[in-house]
């Protein structure tokens, strides 16, 4: 019998925020993969450091990070080559995934490959979503609210529809658009509605009123939200971190 | 000193889908704090109730079950006046809210009556979306899908201009809806692209393509996802829950 290959949603950075599934499964796996930069360490991998267990089976899938992270076709066609490999052998394979593995992850391009094939079981984990909107210490959605999430690399006139249309609003991959995206904001009149957070949850991580945020560019591991519901209240004056 | 208040988020409803850190803080808390039907048990007390310490001092926030579910502002008044009592005897008070606290969670009723006066610190959890989305077993957004979240009781015409708008979408509080929802999903040919989930993650949860679904009403604990992005696989035929 075939093995089984597991998605594990790690959340958005403190292992703290990683389910207790999760955590069971990641301390009794035999085999784990996860994406890795070309150079520097993998943070999926650094997530979930203090939970693998010793002599674990290490399947690091090399993605060089380019700006919109588009994986090169042959180095996932490698990756599910060697993890089909032992999920043949009847060996599972767990699978560390930053933030959810559903949600614009990049597990999904392990899944498209293998899952005719094999039994493919997805732990669900913290969005960076919720984990932004505690930082910023405003509840996100309320009542019959309609939220809409975003990349950032879309255009002016896209994001500003989907902004109209909707009562919260979440930018993702904000990156370097964070000029152009400041700008549209203050066009339309939502700087003072418009909270910014990077790196939620790490200790280096940045939360701030956008409208006090100097910067022109950001990390890739960056987000704006939006408040334009009826509760919408205003945005803390001071964040601490 | 004044004791904080948490709001944790506990996940769709699986123990095991809670973080380490909601673990930490409701096995070690002295006061919790919970929503409760009129009648039967408290839903999010029951995802807790297996981290719960002996001789924790429990206050249920007793809300009548009602069909769009609007909190009844004296029922909260009361609950905020209680909890701001033991928050100035300087215990802190743990929170215990399904899902987010932040995402659609009645949370908010107690955060925008103590956030002016108390510290108050939310812990996020995994949402029902992406919950939903592994139990369907597709990737939910992916690239640059714009994703977004329509409350199921919105009028036919916004939810279709809302459907039209965006690659990825998730229909929360389907309930009574049910009917209603599948003739608009019919009428825009989507049927065969969305899933129907309820009761994420409980042993009694039910996952189905929304085509195969023959009933017309659902629990209030229910959602539709709808995939039409570029990376729109078509639903697995059979799902075994």
């Amino acid at each position: 019998m075939s093995g089984i290959l597991y998605g594990i949603g790690l959340g958005p950075g403190d292992p703290e925020l990683m389910t207790l599934k999760a955590h069971r499964l990641i301390s009794t796996a035999r085999v784990i993969a996860y994406p890795a930069p070309d150079s520097g360490e993998s943070f999926a991998r650094s997530i979930a450091a203090g939970a693998l267990p010793g002599g674990v089976r290490e399947i690091p899938i090399i993605v060089p990070m380019r700006v919109d992270r588009f994986p090169a076709r042959e180095i996932y066609d490698k990756a599910a080559h060697e993890i089909a490999a032992v999920l043949e052998s009847g060996e599972d394979v767990v699978t560390l995934c930053e933030g959810d593995p559903f949600f614009y992850g990049s597990f999904m391009y392990l899944f498209e490959r293998l899952s005719d094939r094999f039994r493919i079981e997805v732990v669900p984990g913290v969005t960076s979503l919720t984990a932004c909107a505690a930082l910023l210490r405003r509840p996100l959605t309320s009542r019959n609210d309609v939220m809409t999430v975003i990349p950032g690399p879309l255009p002016d006139d896209e994001i500003r529809a989907r902004i109209d249309a909707a009562q919260a609003v979440v930018i993702m991959k904000v990156g370097r658009h964070l000029g152009r995206l400041k700008a549209l904001l203050a066009d339309m009149g939502l700087l003072e509605r418009a909270g910014y957070v990077e790196r939620a949850s790490l200790p280096e991580q940045k939360v701030r009123r956008l409208a006090d945020l100097d910067a022109e560019t950001a990390p890739y591991f960056s987000m704006i939200l939006i408040y334009k519901g009826e509760e919408a209240w205003t945005l803390p004056l001071s964040y601490s971190s």
